[in-house]
């Protein structure tokens, strides 16, 4: 029963290599090499870990790694939605829900059935957890956008309102990181990086 | 002080960015394409969520996964030593540990103990964590080496005692992982792919 988790186990670990070739619209700091979505989720880890302390409430940590580590492997099949995407939604997509099934399939049964529910649970974004993960999700872009002199706001042409409503997710999850994040945006507009 | 904390931390988020473009030796699973560090730690923090029912000993795994997420941070200053390297030591180096002080030391003064603590406890190997985390670092570039018709053996020239030698570490780890990784190895002796 180990030996034959294990093997299941293993199988997964090599597809889930593929989430290192999806490439996101945001460029790395101070950049213009894109960013891919295994070095987004090593990021959205890292901030988690680091700034879990301005959750609002009170939160598990190891909950809401696991959700930002993995919440991006569906796009290995269903491929990166651009946040201000306007034809395509970004939520949980029936195509999303079919790529979920395939890849955390790969797994154990009862591993297979959790991590289905966490990245759920994400998407969905109601529990302390999924807000407080969300909050990294939309926090990291806009520290490289504006490391980059308006980068995919530019490129894309997303004005400010748009970006101030996609961004007001963060308040759920932080007060604090919220009121940094508030005033990046208003920066962004005085400095001409964002259109208002 | 809250906000305080937030600015220090933001600029440690933007520092280790540049983990990025820390490439490892190793190639990715299939492909002539290196790894980068934040890739490489990303998939560690997959493997050890996935693999830590495998561990020989109860482990914290919040630990561990903070340790497979910062264990390469130093690199950015330090530079990636390849583990097969003949004339470098692969072990906590003078020069990683001023990294390590300089990188960690932008977070506030408790979070920065904390990290460079649990850096130290990796690196050293003893505990159940960083001996199940040091597994883990041990297994990835082994599951690419082979996906890879003999990687980064071949390109350099790595015989077979030295690369058992060091694999053993993941033993310490796992008795079931060790079985099933001393079997790739022998396996890849077979397929002629690693020389005895």
């Amino acid at each position: 029963m180990q030996t034959d988790n294990l093997l299941k186990q293993i199988s997964f670990i090599k597809e889930i290599d593929k989430l290192k070739y999806i490439q996101r619209k945001t460029k790395l700091f101070n950049s213009d090499r894109n960013e891919n979505d295994a070095e987004h989720s090593w990021h959205l880890a890292m901030m988690t870990i680091v700034l879990a302390e301005h959750s609002d409430k009170p939160i598990d940590v190891l909950k809401v790694l696991k959700m930002v580590l993995i919440h991006d492997i569906v796009e290995i099949d269903a491929g990166d939605t651009f946040l201000y995407d306007t034809v395509k939604d970004h939520t949980n997509s029936e195509q999303e829900l079919i790529a979920a099934k395939r890849i955390f399939g790969l797994l154990p049964k009862e591993q297979a059935d959790e991590f289905i529910e966490v990245w759920q649970e994400f998407e969905v974004g109601i529990s302390d957890e999924a807000k407080f993960a969300r909050s990294m999700d939309r926090l990291e872009p806009l520290l490289q956008n504006t490391s980059n002199n308006g980068g995919t706001w530019k490129e894309f042409n997303v004005p400010y309102q748009k970006v101030y409503d996609k961004k007001k997710a963060i308040k759920a999850g932080s007060a604090a990181i919220w009121q940094y994040a508030e005033n990046l945006i208003n920066e962004s507009v005085e400095k001409g990086i964002l259109k208002k």
